[in-house]
C-alpha cells in the first residue's frame, strides 16, 4: 500500500507539472517516497484543526517540489481539491508555483528562495523551544508530579535539496541552531546529486554530513531514497536525538523517467510519452488525475493513527495545565492563536524634559525596554552588533541551550539567518525584532523580502543609519539602503526624528500585525520635540514648524529633522523666511493617507526642499526637480563626523545656505 | 628581534586607534604576531614593484584590524609615512577606517563588511590558478624542460576572525574553494573566542576546522598565538598541501591590556592608562607614534630576504617562458597589467533580419560567445541556472579541478559567494560576468555594492526580469530590484530593448574599467529595431520613435520598449496622436548627458509616461505625478504570464487604454 500512495502522488504532480506545463518532475520523484513517509508514519496533523498550536510543522525548503506537495496535501486530506490540483500555477488557485503562506491549507511558509526555508524553519524550532520551556519548566513545581514536556513538544520537519545546502543563508542557520542544540529540528535532505546546471561534483563535492556534524547536528544517511522503512527509522531516531538533526536520503532525480539521475529531468513538463512510461512502470491508469481512493484513505487513516492519539493527549495535558498550573486562565497562550496583549505604552512612564538630549537608538532602547515588560511574546535580538546597536532587552534573559525562556537572541554574525529566524519566530506568532547596521540591511534583504511576501510583522532595527558615523568609512556608511527598503513592497521604513517619535513608531508597529517594519535609528543626541508627534507619526509625516507666512517647505526625516527646525529658526530670525519644517518618519504611511491631508501638509506649487543623506530616488516624488534634494547619491568617505559632513556639505551652516539659496 | 617588531607593531595600532579615538585594540594585539610572522617569514612582495603580478597578495578579511595592517605595512617599507599613519581614519588619509582598494599602498581589497575579505580572496585564488595553468600547461611541450609553475604561482593569504566565518558567504566560499582545490589559499584565522557582543561560546561553538575539513580544505592549528615559529611551520606546511589551508591560531582578544580577552577591548581607544601599562609590559617607549629604527630595518630585511630571490627569479623565469615559449612577444601577459585587448564587436558576423525575434538574453548569449573569442580574460559564470540565463560559453571548457584553463566557472547555488569572487577575479583584471535571475540579485547586494565600492568591472547578468515570467509567483518575480540596483552609486544599471541595444550595453561595459554593471535581460523574443541603437546606448536614452507633432512621450526599458512602439503605432493610426517613444537602456548613461540632450530627448512640458513593470522610485523624476507612471509597487503573483499580465493591467490592450487616457 506504501507504494500504492507514493505511486499515485508522483503521477499527480506529473500530471500537475504537465497540465501546467512547467514544474519540477526531478524533485516530485525523488522526493515522494521521502514526504510520504514523514506524513505517513511521523508528522503529527489534524486536517480539521489546521491551526492546532501543537501540530508538527513541514516546511518544504525545496519550494520548486510545489507539485509534491500539494499533491501529497491533497492525499493527506488537507481542504484542497482535485481542482485545485488541476489548477497548480494557474493565477488565484490555491498551487501556485512556489508555496505561498496564507494560499493552501498546510502551508507553513513561503519558498522558493532557495535556503529560506530552512532558516525559517530552524526559527520556528526556536519559537517551539521557548514556548515549550514557558509553559513547562517555570511552573514545575506547582504541578503534583513533574509536568511533562508534551503541551508543546512539536517537531520541526524540512525537505531541503543540494540547492537549499550551498546557500550561506542555511548555513549560518544551521550553525546557530547546533549553537542551540534545536533538537526538536529535523531536516530531511534530498541527495540526488543533481542540481539545475549539472551533477553537483562539479559544484558541490563536500562532505555534508561531515559539516553539518562540525556544527553540533545529529547525522545519519538512508543509502535508498525507496525505503520507506530505512527513511522512517532514521526520522524515528532522530526524533531522540539531543541534537538538531539532518538525515541525508539517497535518492535519484525523476526517478522512473526516462533521462532519471541527470539534470534534463530537473524542470519543465514531462515528455506525454515519458509520463506514459512511467506511468506503466508505476503500474498506473494513464487518465490525468486518476486518484485511488483507497490510497487516499489508507494515507489519510494512517496519519491519523498516530496524529489523532497525539492530538487527544495533548488536549487532555493542554486542559490539566490550564486548569491546574494556570488556575484555569489559559490567557498566557493567547499569543500563541494571534491573539496578542493589546499594549500602551504608557508616557507617563517617562519623565523626559524638553531640553533633553536622546538618540532615537537611546529612545528605542528605552521603548523595548518597556514594551518587553507588557507584551511576553516580544523577544528579539541583532546579529552581534547589540553593543552598538543598544537593542538588548534589560533583565530579559539570554537565550541559552541552558535557558530557552527568555528573550534576548544572540544571532551571531549571521544577518541572513538573522532576518529569516526572525520570520519564523512571527510565524510562530512572536512579536520580533532583529538589530544590525543599516549598511549591512543589505545582507539579509532577501528576508526581508520574505517577511514582506509573508506579511509577517518583523521589525528590523538599523542603526548607524548615515555618513555622520564618520569613521569607519563607506562600508559602513548607508546611501541607498533607505531607498532599497522603501522600494521594498509591504514594508514600513521608518526613519523617526526624536524619542516621542519612535514611541509614536513602536506604537503604530505594534498595532499592525500584517507588516513588517524597517526602524532606522541614530546614535546623535537630538532634542526632542513634542508629545502631540506619537501619533502623527501613523500619518506618516507632519508639520513640525508651522510658518505663517508659507516661503518654503523643508522636508526631512530622523536626525536631519531638528536641523532643518533649526535652519528654519535661524533662517526666520536672520532674514524672514517663514519656513515650514515637515517631519516624515515613515513615506509608506504618508502616501496611504488621503489627498486632503497629503496637500494640507505638502501643498503643491511651493518650494519644497528635501534633508535627508541618501538615495535620491524616494524623494523625486515630493520635489520639482533634482536641485531641490539635499540627498546623497555617493559613498561616503572615512573621517571624523563633522569633516565628512562638511565633505559633502552637509554640516549644519552649509545645508543651512544650501537651502537659503534655493528659497 | 621578533618580539621588538610585533611589540612596535603592537604600539602603532594602539597609538593610531588612540589618535583616532576610534578602532579596534582587540585584534590589533591579538593578530600582531601571526601577520608579522607572514610578512617576515612568507610572504613574497616588492615594495619597489607594488603591481608585481606574482606577489603574494595578503587580504585583511577582518577589515576592522585596519590599524594593525596599516602599521605592519609601515613597519614593512611600503610607501607608508609615519604621518600617514597619524592620520588613521582622517578625511582623504592613506589610512581609512577600513581598508580601502585603491588608497593605500599593499591594500589588495576593500574589507569591513565581513566574510567579503574572504569570499574575494577565493576569487583571487581562482584568478591565480587560471593564469597559472594558461602560461604552463598549454605550452609544456616546447619548453626544453618542463616549464616551472614559477611564472604566476603566488598564494593569497587571508586574515580572519570568528566573524568572517560565522557569515554565510565565507562558508560558500569556502566549499567553492576547497570544491576546486584552491591549495593557493592559505586563511589564518585569529581564534579569540570573542566578537562584538561576548564571548563566541553564546554563538559560535561548532567546530571549524572539522567544518573545513568537511569542505575539503587542509586544517592546522597553533595552539600559541604568539609562538612565531609555530604559526611560521603551519603557514610552510600549509603551502605544500594539495588543498586550501585553514590555519586555526588561538589568541587572546587585545592581547596584553587590562581586560584582554574580554568584549570590552574590542573596539574604543584604551585608556591612557591602560595604554601605559601595556607598553611597559612590551618593554616601549611611552612617546606616542616611537618607531625603533632598528626594528623596521630588520623587518624589512627579513621580507626582502626571502622576497627578493623570489622576485629575481620570477624575472628570470618570467623573461625564458617569453622569448623561448611566446617567441619575444608577452602580449599574452597584457591583461595583467591592466591592458586590455581592444575590441571590437564587429556586427558583420551576424546577419539579423528586420523581422526576427530575438529576446535579449539569446542576444546575450550570442555576445558573450562572441567577446570571449576576442578577450582571453573574459570570463564568467552563473549560481546554477545557466539553464535559464544561458551564460554559458560555447567552447570555453568548464572551470574543474582538473582543467583551471577554461572560461566557464560552476558557482553552485552560491549567489553571495559568486558576487565576491566575481570580485577578485576582477581585481586579478579578469573581465568577469555571472549571472542569476533579477529576484535574487537581492543574494549579492553586499558583494554588489563592494564592486561598486571598489569601481571594479563586474558584469552581473540578471534575466527572468519581470512579472513576465509568471507561473514561479511572486518570490521569483522582481519588483523593487531595478530600484535598488539603480539606487547603488557606481554602478550602471542596463534593461537592453533588443539585439542592437544589447550589443550597445556590452560595447559600453567593455569599453569602461572603473564601472561595474547590472545587464537585466529578459527571456521573451522581440523584434530587433536598428543598427543606430548600438552606438545610441552610451547616451543612457534615445528615440526609438520620432513624432511629427509632439502629443507625448513614452518611456520605456527593456522588453516594454516594444510595446511602447507598437502602441504608439496603433495609437496614431487609429487616433492621429504621435506619441514620441523613448528607450532608456541605462538611466544612470543618460542622467550623465548635458542638459541640452536630455531636454532634447525629453523635452519639458509634455506630458511623459513611463512604461516599466517595476518600483516607481528610480522613475518620479521624469514624470510630473505617479499617474504617469505605469510601474508596479506590488509583489507579482503565480500564474500564466498573460494572466499575471492582465491581473495588473500590463497587457498590451490594457497598457495601450492607460496611454491613451492619459494623453
Amino acid at each position: 500500500m506504501d507504494t500504492e500512495i507514493i505511486n499515485n502522488i508522483k503521477v499527480l504532480a506529473i500530471d500537475m507539472i504537465n497540465e501546467a506545463k512547467k514544474g519540477h518532475p526531478g524533485i516530485a520523484l525523488s522526493s515522494a517516497p521521502i514526504i510520504y513517509t514523514l506524513f505517513s508514519r511521523h508528522l503529527n496533523i489534524n486536517t480539521n484543526d489546521l491551526t492546532w498550536i501543537n501540530r508538527d510543522r513541514f516546511i518544504m525548503s525545496a519550494g520548486h517540489g510545489s507539485a509534491l506537495l500539494y499533491a501529497t496535501l491533497y492525499m493527506a486530506g488537507y481542504p484542497i481539491t482535485l481542482d485545485d490540483l488541476k489548477d497548480f500555477r494557474k493565477l488565484d488557485s490555491k498551487t501556485p508555483g512556489h508555496p505561498e503562506y496564507g494560499k493552501t491549507p498546510g502551508v507553513e511558509c513561503s519558498t522558493g528562495p532557495l535556503g529560506q526555508g530552512l532558516a525559517t524553519a530552524v526559527g520556528m524550532a526556536l519559537a517551539n523551544k521557548i514556548v515549550q520551556s514557558r509553559f513547562y519548566l517555570k511552573e514545575k513545581g506547582r504541578f503534583g508530579k513533574v509536568l511533562r514536556e508534551e503541551i508543546l513538544d512539536h517537531n520541526i520537519y524540512v525537505l531541503c535539496g543540494d540547492g537549499d545546502l550551498m546557500e550561506g543563508i542555511s548555513y549560518e542557520a544551521a550553525s546557530f541552531a547546533g549553537n542551540l542544540r534545536l533538537n526538536n529540528l529535523i531536516v530531511l535532505y534530498d541527495s540526488n546529486h543533481m542540481s539545475m546546471d549539472g551533477n553537483t561534483n562539479m559544484t558541490f563535492t563536500e562532505n555534508v554530513l561531515e559539516r553539518f556534524k562540525a556544527l553540533g547536528w545529529d547525522t545519519s544517511i538512508v543509502n535508498n531514497g525507496n525505503d520507506v522503512e530505512a527513511i522512517s527509522k532514521a526520522i524515528e531516531r532522530a526524533k531522540h536525538e539531543p541534537k538538531p538533526s539532518i538525515i541525508e536520503i539517497k535518492t535519484k532525480l525523476g526517478d522512473g523517467l526516462l533521462k532519471e539521475g541527470t539534470k534534463e529531468v530537473h524542470s519543465g513538463p514531462v515528455s506525454g510519452e515519458d509520463a506514459a512510461v512511467l506511468k506503466q512502470k508505476l503500474g498506473w491508469n494513464l487518465t490525468p488525475f486518476t486518484v485511488s481512493e483507497r490510497a487516499r484513505n489508507n494515507f489519510i487513516s494512517q496519519i491519523n493513527s498516530h496524529s489523532s492519539k497525539k492530538y487527544q493527549e495533548w488536549a487532555d495535558e493542554y486542559r490539566r495545565y490550564v486548569n491546574e498550573v494556570l488556575d484555569g486562565d489559559n490567557s498566557a497562550f493567547n499569543f500563541l492563536i494571534n491573539k496578542d496583549n493589546e499594549i500602551n505604552i504608557n508616557l507617563d512612564n517617562w519623565v523626559i524634559r524638553d531640553d533633553e538630549k536622546l538618540s532615537t537608538v537611546e529612545s528605542n532602547k528605552k521603548l523595548i525596554d518597556n514594551i518587553a515588560k507588557m507584551m511576553p511574546n516580544f523577544i528579539g535580538g541583532s546579529a552581534d552588533v547589540n553593543a552598538s546597536t543598544n537593542t538588548y532587552i534589560s533583565n530579559g534573559e539570554d537565550i541559552t541551550i541552558n535557558n530557552y525562556n527568555a528573550r534576548n537572541i544572540f544571532f551571531g554574525v549571521r544577518e541572513h539567518a538573522m532576518g529569516a529566524i526572525l520570520n519564523g519566530l512571527a510565524l510562530e506568532k512572536f512579536r520580533v525584532f532583529g538589530s544590525t547596521f543599516l549598511a549591512f540591511s543589505d545582507y539579509l534583504k532577501p528576508s526581508i523580502r520574505m517577511s514582506s511576501l509573508m506579511k509577517l510583522p518583523v521589525t528590523y532595527i538599523f542603526t548607524n543609519d548615515s555618513i555622520e558615523i564618520g569613521t569607519d568609512g563607506p562600508t559602513h556608511q548607508p546611501i541607498e539602503q533607505l531607498a532599497l527598503l522603501r522600494a521594498t513592497p509591504n514594508l514600513n521604513v521608518f526613519r523617526p526624528a526624536d524619542f516621542y517619535e519612535t514611541v509614536g513608531c513602536w506604537k503604530y508597529i505594534l498595532s499592525n500585525k500584517t507588516t513588517p517594519n524597517a526602524l532606522v535609528l541614530s546614535k546623535t543626541p537630538i532634542n526632542v520635540f513634542n508629545k502631540d508627534s506619537v501619533d502623527l507619526v501613523s500619518k506618516g509625516a507632519y508639520i513640525v514648524r508651522k510658518e505663517k507666512n508659507l516661503h518654503g517647505i523643508i522636508i526631512a526625516t530622523g536626525r536631519e529633522v531638528s536641523i532643518a527646525r533649526r535652519i528654519a529658526e535661524q533662517l526666520y530670525n536672520e532674514s524672514k523666511l517663514d519656513i515650514r519644517v515637515v517631519s516624515m518618519p515613515c513615506q509608506e504611511l504618508f502616501m496611504m493617507q488621503d489627498e486632503t491631508y497629503r496637500n494640507e501638509i505638502l501643498p503643491k506649487d511651493v518650494r519644497t526642499i528635501v534633508i535627508e543623506p541618501s538615495s535620491s530616488l524616494s524623494w523625486y516624488q515630493f520635489v520639482y526637480s533634482k536641485k531641490f534634494l539635499l540627498t546623497l547619491d555617493e559613498f561616503g568617505v572615512s573621517g571624523k563626523p563633522t569633516d565628512v559632513l562638511k565633505h559633502f556639505n552637509y554640516d549644519f551652516e552649509s545645508l543651512k545656505k544650501r537651502v537659503k539659496d534655493l528659497l
